[in-house]
C-alpha cells in the first residue's frame, strides 16, 4: 500500500513551545492524510544550557501540547512523529511522540546521547527500540545520534519496522551522518528511512537541513536543502518486507536479512 | 605511528592465476614498505560458472601462489591482503590471505555470500571475524558483500581492529555499497577503511572501481576512478583507538563506541 509521507524541515525556537506548537499545527493542516515527520525537539528547541531550562520546556506525554496535536491529527487524518522533551517525574528525555487520529501510539526515548545540547542533561532512553504498528504499516523511530549506531536500526528492522523515522538536529560537523547514513541504513536494512533535520542556528550551532526520504534500496526519493522546507513522497511500506533483491534473476540476487550470520554476532551484545 | 597503505585497483582475468599472480608481484614491487590491499579474487577472478571451474583456480593457504607472494613480501618489506579462492579439502572459500615478511599472518573467509558469481558455489566462511595483529597495527578483513552487514565491521572494531581492509568486486548495481558504505562504516566504528575494488568486465558484470582510503572519521583520503589504479595514503593506526571525537571541547563531544547500549542489542544475535 502506498502511503504519503511528509517531512517538515523547520527552525524551532528554543524554549518557545507556543510558537513551535503553532508551526507544527500549521504543518499538520498542510499535510492531510500523510505520515508527517518533524525534527528532534521540534516542540522545544535543543541547545539548552541547563537541565532546569530544558525542564521548563518539557512536558509529559500525553500532556497539553500533545493533546492539542492529537486534535489536529484527528482533524486532518494525519499521523505525526514529533520531537520534544518529555518530563517523567524529575527525569528528562529527548523523545519523539508518535501521534495519530486515534491517540498517542507511543513514545520513543533517545537511546544514545552525545555530549551536546540538551543531551548533556537528558536521561538515556530506557524503553529500547519499540516498533509502532500503525494502520498503514510498521514504523520505528530513532533520534539523530542514534543513527550512528547500526545496532539500533537493525533491531527495528528485525522487529518488523518497514520505515524508520528520524527526527534529528545534525549540526555542521555531522555531514557524514546527514548525507550518507540515511542511505546506508536504508540499504543495509531494506527499510525506508525518513530524516527530518532542523535548520537555522541555536546556541552557537548551525544545523544542516538536507532532510531525506530514502526508499528501502537506499534511493533518495526526495530531499531538501539548507532552508525551511516541506516535501513528500509516496512509499510502499509492505515492499520493505520482501528482502530479496533480484538484480539479475538466478545470477545476481541478494538478501541482506536472510544472509546474516547471527551466530557470529554475540560480541555485539557484550560490553 | 603513520603507516603507508596502498590500494591496487586491478582487472584480474578469470582462471588465469599465472597472469594475475604476475600482476600482483609487480604491484608489490612497486609498493615497498606499505600495507598493500588487493581486490576480492585478485588471484583467480570471480564470475565462475561452476564449482569445478572455480576449484581449478583455487589453492590452499599456504600454497604455491602464496609462497611466491611471501617471497615478494620479504623482498620488498610489504604486508599484503590478497583476495583469492581457497581450497580446503573439497571445500571452496572466497578468502583473503594476510601475508607479510614473516609469513602468512592469517586467512579471512568471506562470511556473507550473495547469490552471485563464485559465491553461488562457495562455502560460507567458518572462521568468524578474526583480527590480525601486525607490527604496525591491528587489521580486520571483510570481503565485498560483508560490508553490507554492519555487525561484521562492528565486531572487528570491538575486537581491536584499527583498520578494515576490504577486497571487493562491486558491480554496477552496488553503487551504494561502493560509494557510501566505506565512509559510514569508518565513521560509525571510528576505524580506517580501505576498499580495493576491481575494474573491467567479467561474466556479464561490469565492475565499478572507485576504491577508497577513508580515515576513522569517514574522510576520504584517496580514491580512484573506474580504471586500473594504484594509490596510497599515510594513516595513523593507533589514532583509531581514541574513540572520543571532540568537536567543541566541553560542548560537543561524541564517542560512538562508549555510547553504545549493548544491553539493548541482544536481538542481533538471535535469528
Amino acid at each position: 500500500m502506498n502511503v504519503r509521507v511528509s517531512v517538515h524541515q523547520m527552525n524551532p525556537r528554543r524554549g518557545d513551545v507556543d510558537a513551535n506548537l503553532e508551526a507544527i499545527l500549521e504543518a499538520l493542516a498542510g499535510a492531510p492524510g500523510s505520515l508527517a515527520v518533524f525534527p528532534e525537539c521540534a516542540l522545544t528547541g535543543y541547545a539548552f544550557e541547563s537541565k532546569e531550562e530544558a525542564l521548563a520546556a518539557a512536558e509529559s506525554v500525553p500532556g497539553p501540547s500533545t493533546d492539542t496535536l492529537l486534535e489536529a491529527c484527528r482533524d486532518h487524518d494525519v499521523w505525526a512523529v514529533v520531537g520534544l522533551l518529555e518530563r517523567d517525574g524529575d527525569r528528562l528525555f529527548n523523545a519523539a511522540a508518535v501521534l495519530g487520529p486515534e491517540g498517542v501510539e507511543g513514545v520513543y526515548r533517545k537511546m544514545h546521547l552525545p555530549y551536546l545540547g540538551v543531551d548533556r542533561f537528558a536521561d538515556p532512553g530506557d524503553l529500547g527500540f519499540p516498533v509502532f504498528r500503525l494502520p498503514f504499516g510498521t514504523i520505528g523511530v530513532l533520534i539523530c545520534y542514534d543513527l550512528s549506531f547500526p545496532e539500533a536500526a537493525r533491531v527495528l528492522k528485525l522487529d518488523g519496522a518497514q520505515a524508520i523515522c528520524v527526527p534529528t538536529n545534525w549540526p555542521e560537523a555531522a555531514s557524514v551522518s546527514c548525507d550518507f547514513s540515511p542511505i546506508v541504513r536504508a540499504q543495509e536494512n531494506h527499510v525506508h528511512v525518513l530524516t527530518a533535520n532542523r535548520v537555522g542556528e541555536e546556541g552557537g550551532f548551525r544545523f544542516l537541513g538536507r532532510s531525506r526520504i530514502c526508499d528501502f534500496q537506499g534511493r533518495v526519493l526526495a530531499e531538501a536543502g539548507g532552508e525551511p522546507a516541506v516535501f513528500t513522497a509516496e512509499i510502499d511500506f509492505a515492499a520493505a518486507d520482501h528482502n530479496r533483491v533480484v538484480n539479475v534473476p538466478g545470477r545476481y540476487e541478494l538478501d541482506r536479512i536472510a544472509h546474516r550470520r547471527p551466530e557470529f554476532y554475540a560480541r555485539l551484545a557484550t560490553s
